[in-house]
């Protein structure tokens, strides 16, 4: 019995959701994203169904328009070290920008993680799409996308090797002698980049995961290409099962390109399931959710994604305004897709910002018929894994009780924890420490794996 | 009943010890710094004597010849969260530098931990001593002491500006109206200074307690002014009760000249207790702890306070070496410190070495003579409360079960908390929010004060 046989489960932790107005549902708790408790019950609910890890998305830019999630949050580092302290099993992961933070801080926090929660974390490198980011860094300037994304490879490169500044039997610890460590077991990085001069070395050895496991979700050509080099997990989106297939094969090639063994990218799209105990219910939760959303509220969600363009300039039932290259430099991807969308459907400014800030996620209906697509995505080659998100209510409280059942009778989910670390749950190999590859000669990235 | 005529007790969280070997000691935990159990055992611990508060120190950079514990350890904010989950009422505070950080990103980290605990944190404001912290953020070269004072005293104050950027009745929540928040009630830093540029407003909300606790350890002239204008706790550390009398009058007639209430300011001289069932037995204590350290670990502890500077170099056994203006930039006052007693003592390299890697605490003997001196210390106006450092296994576990009461029992500590947050215990005022200041007219800091 393989691990890879069977299908990967995240959770989504979104505080009052990730569209506008989700905080207004009735059953909905409206200080949801700066609530422990809350947190506490869902990550304990989601290591309860054996989910292999929760998610927590960032963002360094708020002004009055941001979306009520966005306004009052807390931090990824922060929260999910405290869920490492009330969980045993589950994955922990966080999202942090490579272009506003310094890789000694990042590698040591995240290091800290690893250990403190005895390898379950996982960071989700972004470059911060937001051009205001800037603003609170007294940067001049947003680096542009391509730069972004030069400053991340860099930065990812310094991150590993100060992760690998301790071989991991380096600490000795022997009261008799007095050796606490060996000194030919820590390595000095002496990193002289163009972005970054660190010299090293961590102060904080590798966790029993080796490094954090590493998320992206890039899916600009110069995004697919840094995941398929770098990352372990690509989090994407798409609506049908075609694109999904066509994302999967491209970002799996691309990483045998890159002379990697492509079962250890794993991809995860992201979904919102609306499960009901009829398909009418479902749908009725859906349409109840979508009217929460007023016009205004959703121009203003869509302008975020284009560098917080203010839309209300624009009559809201002519055809979907021309906007040139506005928003390729911040969400390249999904404006890119959004615009394309409006122009082959022929929407409305008024539908185009509906369907953005409410769209109709294809995974709605009873719990066999979300775990019947979940199983046709993962069978045909759309996904790994899947990235449960909640655009209503309760929904991974009913995804956990209603649909991994159905998946784990099937076979497709896992009854128990393989693993108590991150990699090992996943199926991913422990990237071998650098100096000690250097030492045996051996360059592959692959050939050790987790135990499980 | 006043809260403050009680003392405030602190534990210093240390792993495997600030000493050089205490690590060897056989009942030490050779692991502890890296040790998460331990941690969750500790804090457990402190909360269960009602201590006020657990503390994580820190340091940007390591080489070969670091103390055991800097050189694996956890980062404090996220060992801090990670404590967080596991408590309810101690305070959680940690060091970060204001010379190799971000406002942005500090405001927000300390905030999410104050919101996540609940309204129990702190920060420990440092400047960073060791030079070699530039090494590992990609600067030429560390700035020196007034300069870093300089940058910390424009970091503190964007740091609570982004702080009050939502007054505390901002978020609205009303579902049927769809307001979140009120954009009256959301202020913008637009924050332009000598060395940082911040816009804001952060993306948290200020937590129960206002801001998180500062505490603040400089004893520089600089950092005397530092603390007293800036602080709300002072972290020092003194040989008799004559210089604490001394240092604690200073800073609290500074804080006075800066306008602010000196009961505001909390001094806590750090201890660290040595007890035993009898005189005989702690002191036995001590000499088998201090026997732990080599003439070698001792110089290279030494050289640590001098910018890492070799004292391997000089004659042990003949005086202490001129060391001219060494050590100045680091850690100021210490390096004045251990140079004047060395030249008033006439201490060769070897006793000031030994001396300064195995300092004879003044707190060692029965639980009634520890409680004793703690009374006499805080009674004749040399502390508000002190910080409990470990020099051998098990000294917090010993204090809190055998110190602890006795103080108890004095009426001098309490035996319930007052309030769930940490300046609720401390007796601290809610810092008002700037900008309800400004609406209000009301400009004194003190006016306000946390519900016990």
């Amino acid at each position: 019995m393989s691990v890879r046989r069977q299908l990967k489960l995240g959770a989504m932790l979104h505080g009052v959701g990730s569209s506008t107005s989700a905080w207004r549902h009735p059953d909905a708790s409206a200080d949801a994203s700066v609530n422990f408790e809350l947190y506490k019950k869902w990550v304990t609910k989601a290591e309860a169904g054996k989910l292999d890890l929760v998610f927590i998305a960032d963002g360094l830019y708020i002004n009055e328009k941001s979306i009520p999630h966005f306004l009052n949050r807390f931090e990824p580092l922060t929260i999910l070290s405290a869920l490492a302290g009330v969980s045993q099993h589950i994955g922990l992961v966080g999202t942090l920008s490579t272009s506003y933070s310094e890789p000694f801080t990042v590698a040591r926090q995240f290091g800290s993680l690893d250990t403190i929660s005895g390898g379950r974390a996982g960071w989700n490198i972004v470059t911060s799409p937001l051009e205001g980011s800037a603003l609170n860094y007294g940067k001049k300037e947003h680096p542009d996308h391509d730069l972004r994304y030069r400053i991340a490879t860099e930065f990812i490169e310094v991150a590993r090797g100060l992760w690998d500044s301790w071989e991991d039997d380096a600490f000795v610890r022997d009261k008799a002698s007095g050796v606490f460590f060996d000194p030919a077991k820590l390595h000095t990085l002496n990193h002289q980049g163009e972005f970054f001069s660190v010299k090293g070395p961590l102060n904080i050895a590798r966790s029993r995961q080796g490094h954090p496991v590493i998320f992206q979700a890039g899916s600009s050509e110069v995004g697919k290409n840094y995941a398929a080099k770098h990352a372990d997990a690509i989090f994407t989106g798409h609506e049908t099962l075609e694109d999904a297939v066509s994302f999967y094969r491209d970002v799996k090639k691309r990483a045998a390109t890159f002379g990697r063994n492509p079962d250890n990218v794993l991809v995860f799209p992201g979904i919102s399931p609306i499960i009901g105990s009829t398909e009418e219910e479902a749908e009725r939760k859906y349409q109840e959710t979508a009217s929460l959303v007023s016009a205004e509220d959703a121009l203003r969600y869509l302008g975020r994604y284009f560098e917080h363009h203010d839309f209300s300039q624009y009559e809201l039932d002519a055809p979907f305004p021309e906007l040139g290259d506005l928003g390729r430099n911040s969400f390249q991807s999904t404006t890119d897709r959004i615009k394309q969308n409006a122009k082959e459907k022929g929407l409305t400014l008024r539908e185009a910002a509906l369907q953005t800030a409410t769209p109709r996620s294809g995974f709605i209906g009873t719990p066999e018929q979300v775990a019947d697509k979940l199983q046709q995505w993962f069978e045909q080659g759309g996904a790994d894994g899947f990235m449960i998100g909640s655009a209503v209510p309760n929904a991974l409280e009913q995804f956990i009780d209603q649909v991994v059942p159905i998946l784990q009778q099937r076979g497709l989910f896992r009854t128990e924890y393989e693993s108590d670390t991150l990699r090992g749950n996943l199926g991913l190999p422990i990237p071998k420490n650098r100096y000690v590859e250097q030492k045996d000669g051996v360059p592959s990235e692959d050939h050790q794996t987790s135990g499980v």
